[in-house]
């Protein structure tokens, strides 16, 4: 059961990695990038939050450094997506497939970056914080390099909200003597479950 | 005396971090940001400055991560502050208060920044720029966020050139044998009567 | 020999810092930035890349802050460069002198770079990602400050790419046991001609 979990968790990591990695191509593209314009974007997308999250508790090695296969990864993606004409992206299916990948990267990163926090000795807030930079600072400043004021900070549909709301979840889950791999499922569900409720009803944070 | 005077600093700490949430607040709301955004850019605003001092030297753990109340105080602040509307910031009454708040808070975050980078071993020059660093970058990275060129740097009345002169007697008097409490208020006093001065009068730089 | 490399590579790093530090302080005079704004940016153009790279590695203490020389010189060079008209940055005969030594900056930021990660333990691509990171990313910086989308990811010229390939070739000829001065001066040497190539034939990334 363990073990399914495990797999399961690696699965989810490398499609929440891939997805997050797509919507910076998917920006740098939208501002005529080059190659190394959208590689780069695409990569501070995927990992720009947990390094901010590292940094800010001064956790080496950082993920992406003694990960390198990601690297590597995100490379052919980037090549791989370089031809693709802007119209791709602008599918509505792709869209919908896109919202859902990026919605269980968005609760993996959110669960996996409070667990670090709180593993580094943070209190119940500051790891709720860092679980919420985990989450959605990668596409913070991906919007900082392609020169827009991030869409995180926007009133559309819950985004880092349900990044708050995961995070509590697997804390809470800690607290109360959950394990690790159970509180992340569980709270990967939780922010799913949030983000695609608010995508299709258009909630959004009252002010 | 030394006591009173540590109660002092505590109580300028806390008008200084509140001055600077706000100016995150009026910016954000500015750009029509939500509750996250706003929170977010107080903050960043707020320990910004310390938080890049820090990285620059390697000094963990982070002021704010430590000091996880001033979290939670400035998330009241974003709540509370986020019905008002845009008229409240711009009558000249609260811009005033605000004015002298925040000549509070780069007095004191150039001080103990400069202490900081001092402590850790930097020479005078680098304690100088990094003292400068606490001070001024909450708010380049405020209005970087913001999509903006960040103000400081921009042709305004003085800003940044006080906690230059700031810092500066701040080191002065600790190479001077002044105890650092002193030294400190000292330094805030130049700083405050510098600032409130270049903006009554008008005062740039000459290029 | 290694004597006179030695004496050549601290030349190239001095022409390096100035000319990266120079394209700081043309950016930020066409933004009309003051004096403090001209140094700062300057500054985070000519270190930001190796503080960067520092900061994924947890390398400390930072270049600049160890040779705190360098940020006086460069506080020399803004107030000297202030003066002068944005027609002094537009002549032709200075744009190409400031093409050749900015090119060598860029060499030698990319070999030292991916030295650096490399002594740090990292693999062979992410040493090469981190020596590109410490050629490019100073420049990243300037334009976000500045209110840009990074010059390096647009279709210009070589320019993210001449640093791929020299932080390669410095790696290559690590790994075939050249000492590092040398693979130093071959890197360098290979990353100016194929900058000065590609501006001069006018080659760009084909995506």
């Amino acid at each position: 059961m363990i073990f399914s979990q495990a797999h399961a968790l690696a699965l989810v990591e490398l499609l929440g990695v891939l997805a997050f990695a797509f919507t910076g191509i998917i920006e740098a593209r939208k501002k005529n990038m080059d190659l190394i314009g959208v590689y780069t974007v695409s990569m501070i997308t995927a990992f720009g939050g947990g390094t901010v999250r590292d940094l800010m508790i001064g956790h080496y090695p950082l993920y992406w450094v003694q990960h390198s296969g990601y690297a590597l990864i995100l490379l052919g993606f980037a090549v791989a997506a370089a031809p693709l004409s802007s119209s791709f992206y602008e599918n509505p299916h792709i869209t919908k497939i896109f919202i859902v990948l990026d919605a269980l990267g968005l609760g993996l990163f959110s669960a996996v970056g409070a667990g670090v926090a709180h593993q580094a000795g943070c209190d119940f807030y500051i790891s709720l914080l860092l679980g919420v930079v985990t989450g959605v600072f990668g596409g913070v400043i991906r919007d900082i390099i392609c020169n827009e004021i991030p869409n995180v900070f926007r009133r559309n549909e819950l985004y880092a909200t349900c990044a708050v709301f995961g995070s509590a979840v697997f804390l809470i889950c800690l607290y109360l003597s959950v394990d690790e791999l159970s509180a992340t499922l569980i709270s990967i569900a939780f922010t799913v479950t949030l983000r695609l409720v608010s995508v299709k009803y258009r909630v959004k944070l009252p002010f």
